[in-house]
């Protein structure tokens, strides 16, 4: 099948939750690796897609497209699926929980892994803001937490929405990073709701894709290892 | 008219941007004033609407939404208007700058004005926070700056659109907050299509009538002044 849309990513990067969408959602897609090694995300070409320089952009027919939920709405819309759609009573409490995922959750979670780009590089600087934003993170899982006991029929339910997929993964990277930092503060057993729903993923066949093409190992979110990446490197 | 949405707002919060669209939209809604010398926000009745105890929340025939950019998202599709609608081919770049202005420029600005959220209450430890936030903030104006050069039409049109309120209360806020620290890191001239934008607005019916409802003064994006409220208070 020709390509519907090329997705720009790295290793174990944002880029992991649309390549998931893309897969769950069975559209033909191609990938660019971003050499982040060589800070391909900061070259011109690449911030003509993306002015900010982050990662992922996926090409679209309607352009290039960035920011995960961004791509993951318009996604969801233009496919008709993994969400409740606009009309939907649903529409409004999906709403609000993928924002809050996005600029409370994700938000938080970028300046954990990179607190230089918030706080510059002195270490005690960057520690403190760490403390308290580890903090943060368990007070906005027990929040989602909370909104998956309920079971709704877009959060952790049998058939994923475009939020599972992106909590699954940022659950997955609270584990893992930053590499050098201890990560016991995080432990997936004290969302409950939160665990019920990343152990329903890993048997999903878009989740065995995205682990062979970006190496993950066999339990991404529930236990997850680094990834060892056939091409390219996750920082 | 019976009103259709009850809007939990506090004078000068982002509960401005939602009444500023409600108003765009003619949609009859009711205020109730989350008092926030008396810290109602944390209150056990606001925190059931909001588990996050942030302002604003809309009750809507779908329930309790919160977080600005889900409201304006909801709204725009419930109303098919502000916004290019799904299927539209303008909904891609749309979706991308209103979710950047959201978890970017949102994102930041919360942490400029509540540094002591982020990083405890060091003084030093804010300062040097807020330092590296202002230059992030230059450099996202920056880019919508340039996104708001095209003239699309959602961004700066004769036709407001949700983003447009949602950047012009935003600027607005630069300009003001924290009201003790030094804002002549913010100038909207360096801005110029930002700049438009915010005066095109400044003539609509829905800014009077915001104006009057918060007590904003007679140019509240391009040459803000404090807010003399009728009841309750901004911070």
């Amino acid at each position: 099948m020709e390509p519907e849309y090329r997705l720009h990513y790295a290793p174990d990067n944002a880029s992991l939750i649309i390549r998931l969408v893309l897969e769950e959602l069975c559209r033909p897609y191609e990938c660019v690796l971003v050499d982040r090694r060589a800070e391909a995300q900061n070259s011109a070409a690449y911030r003509a897609l993306n002015p900010n320089g982050l990662i992922p952009v996926l090409e679209t027919p309607d352009g290039p497209l960035f920011e995960t939920a961004a791509i993951l709405l318009w996604l969801s819309e233009r496919h008709g699926a993994m969400a409740p759609q606009p009309g939907n009573a649903d529409r409004a409490a999906f709403l609000k929980w993928l924002v809050f995922a996005s600029n409370t959750l994700h938000a938080d979670l970028r300046m954990l892994f990179y607190p230089e780009k918030y706080i510059g590089d002195a270490a005690a600087d960057q520690a403190q803001l760490q403390k308290v934003l580890r903090q943060r993170l368990h007070l906005h899982l027990t929040h989602l937490d909370q909104a998956a006991a309920g079971r709704p029929s877009w959060l952790g339910a049998p058939q994923p929405s475009v939020l599972d997929y992106y909590l699954a993964c940022q659950m997955r990277w609270m584990a893992l990073y930053p590499a050098q930092a201890d990560k016991s503060w995080f432990a997936l057993s004290r969302y409950p709701s939160l665990q019920r729903l990343c152990a329903g993923l890993e048997s999903r066949p878009a989740v065995t894709a995205a682990r062979e093409a970006e190496g993950l190992g066999a339990t991404p979110f529930t236990s997850p290892a680094y990834a060892n990446p056939p091409e390219g490197s996750a920082t």
